[in-house]
């Protein structure tokens, strides 16, 4: 098999065996398929596009191209949740204890994050003495004792995803559908998840601008994952404002800690009980939604979801006080208001804008090199619809500077304020099959 | 400027600019950009096409990229000629001097063979004593003086051309027009054409299988000339068959001088007016094509074409007594007929698996290490539309193996007999603009 007659066999529109792209997959990942030769099949694929059986082939090759957890000896289904990523998104540390406490076993393999905020990770070792990382049989062992734990990426998961996401960045190859959804469910098997709940994101803050390219995204992973025999379910949510209020890492570990005790906004908490009750009804402890919603309803009002919290922090190393005393996690030296500069109602909230916003603050990272500030970031006061008065705060701005001109300036610039503004819709779509 | 956005660019459909095009060749050539980002560009270009506009940018960033030859102490209008190739294509040996002969300086640097058999260059060497390299001076007084002279390329001649070239030979990108056409203009303006003769061939034998795409490729590089002011014209020529009747490089310097005495087969003296009178034309020794026409054929009755050609091998060191003495290059051990099978009408000679029989004999190279028989080769006695009795000889194999079983079994297989044929084509268009 030559790589070069596969690059052309593919770029004449003809579909790639699954052996075809197992030689791909393996000959690139020992280094003995230059990047040249890849990059030309990436580009073909976003022009060519690939089958489903294509895409399952690649994402299998790619699950297989290191190491793979095993969680066979974790009882009950587990079931992994993934978003495609957005601004102020801190539904995982809502969802993991949340579903947990009603039984589905969370054990969660996060990544830190490029772009407006940290990850879950950089979120979580906002809280103080927070390990993310166990060994195999402690994570193991935590997620039978507590249902949940929540650690980094261990090992070498999925290395020909790795190296391929690094050529794709640098070879305008980023945005095909085939090779975002590949690469997703290529680390979620490798990770060793029975089953998976996708939040696929759509709107200016999100990767997939559109709904037909987050519908496409969608179904194409549902697929993905029926072929290899992981029960797969999506959730296309919007992100054309942020999610939620906070936006920053303490800022929205605080939030959480306010949604699991069910005084979080309504937002975030309506994602988390759309997502967590698809998790449910994957991990078997309901039969329908609306049941699994009436688990989670009631584990929010007992305290439940809240205790497993709690119990996270607790055992994972963490100061369990900050749970009952949010605010100690309040560590920026300045808090500074936005005041509108006119009356009227909020229109637009441009996500990705307002990320960029907290960015500058230093609650994300531009390069790997960039080291995260915990306490800083941004707590919206008005969403989209909300009705303001001039002088009336938009935001609380926390900041280690007070040289933040540029940063108001573009919150300003993006925060729109109108004579009235449409209904934001937060769930577009439930994609199954 | 950064080579992922300009792939980005030409990815969703924009032309790049010139000062765009111009940065990539230069830091493409100073290794500056990676081979996968230039394979990804190169593959879009693919899918994308480029414009009039871009491809003219192309080839002359690529013209530009190394030395380019001044041709200007050269008297009159130098006229290049540029063939994309076939099977027995003798024509550079018979058109240099043909041309000459008439008063149009030809200044023609050559290349080796890959493929089927060999070069000019290769034809050439069969020649005992001819040297194919020359000073740049005595190159350019030897065509002042002789009105021609043929020499290797020396020099590093648009060295981006070859650094690409061979990047799309592994990464399935060589098929594309924009590519294919600039590829061959940059070589062609930087060995100091003032103008080009170009023969496009299509058919079973050539680069471009169908009609329709060497009608692309022509008109792609006849306006290439334009905006690049180097007048040029194509002919789009037929490749169905083998050009001539002989194949191999001494069989093939044997019948450019059987040519160029008139004696030579029709098909490729017919090439050589039709090409000589454009170059003619080009070349301001004639107003019209017919008058140019009349030179050519007045130049083969007179002995004049012959008597330059003689003067060339003499010039450049070559055994003059080979022009009058032909035979002495028949160096083959054995001459081998194939008898025909059956009687009918050749109805087919399909030229690419022919070549292939030649190169099995050993008339041309596999790979660049090859090193070329001069005196092996075929020489075919039967053209499309001739009848044959069985029995009688269809070929002459000049070998130096009697184990040639191969080398028949693909030869009967590719000169089809049937009962009647289609008239050939030799001509099917002439493109000037």
């Amino acid at each position: 098999m030559r790589m070069v007659d596969l690059i052309e066999k593919k770029r004449e529109g003809q579909a790639l065996t699954k052996e075809e792209i197992g030689f791909i997959i393996r000959e690139y990942t020992a280094d003995k398929i230059p990047d040249y030769q890849m990059s030309a099949l990436l580009m073909t694929i976003f022009y060519e596009d690939m089958t489903d059986e294509e895409i399952a082939a690649l994402t299998l090759a790619m699950a297989n191209s290191g190491e793979k957890i095993d969680l066979s000896s974790i009882n009950g289904i587990k079931v992994d949740k993934h978003s495609t990523g957005g601004v102020g998104d801190t539904t995982t540390l809502v969802l993991a204890p949340l579903v947990a406490s009603v039984g589905v076993p969370v054990a969660k393999m996060s990544g830190r994050g490029l772009g407006y905020t940290g990850g879950t990770l950089d979120k979580l070792e906002s809280i103080p003495g927070f390990k993310i990382e166990l060994s195999d049989r402690a994570f193991i062992a935590e997620v039978n004792t507590n249902k949940v734990a929540v650690i980094g990426q261990s090992g070498d998961l999925a290395p020909a995803d790795k190296k391929l996401y690094a050529l794709r960045d640098v070879t305008a190859t980023v945005d095909s559908i085939p090779l975002i959804a590949s690469s997703i469910m290529s680390k979620k098997i490798a990770a060793g998840a029975d089953a998976i709940v996708l939040d696929v994101t759509t709107g200016e803050g999100a990767f997939m601008k559109n709904l037909e390219d987050a519908r496409r995204l969608s179904h194409t992973m549902v697929r993905i994952g029926e072929l290899a025999e992981r029960k797969t379910m999506a959730v296309i949510s919007d992100m054309s404002q942020p999610l939620g209020e906070a936006i920053g890492n303490s800022l929205e570990v605080i939030e959480a800690i306010e949604t699991l005790q069910g005084q979080g906004p309504d937002d975030l908490l309506e994602m988390c009980y759309v997502l967590g009750s698809q998790m449910v009804v994957l991990g078997k402890k309901a039969e329908t939604l609306e049941e699994a919603r009436a688990l989670l309803e009631e584990a929010i009002a007992s305290g439940a979801a809240f205790e497993t919290f709690k119990k996270m922090v607790k055992n994972q190393g963490g100061d369990e006080t900050i749970c009952t005393h949010p605010g100690r996690l309040l560590t920026a030296q300045f808090e500074l208001e936005l005041p509108a500069q006119t009356s009227g109602v909020v229109a637009k909230l441009v996500a990705n804008e307002i990320g960029i916003a907290a960015m500058m603050l230093g609650a994300g990272r531009q390069t790997k090199e960039d080291t995260i500030d915990h306490g800083v970031g941004l707590k919206l006061h008005k969403k989209v619809g909300d009705q303001v008065e001039k002088g009336e705060s938009l935001a609380t701005i926390y900041s280690n500077t007070e040289q933040i001109a540029e940063v108001k300036k573009l919150l300003y610039q993006n925060i729109i304020i109108e004579e009235s503004a449409d209904e934001p819709t937060l769930v577009h779509e439930i994609i199954t099959e």
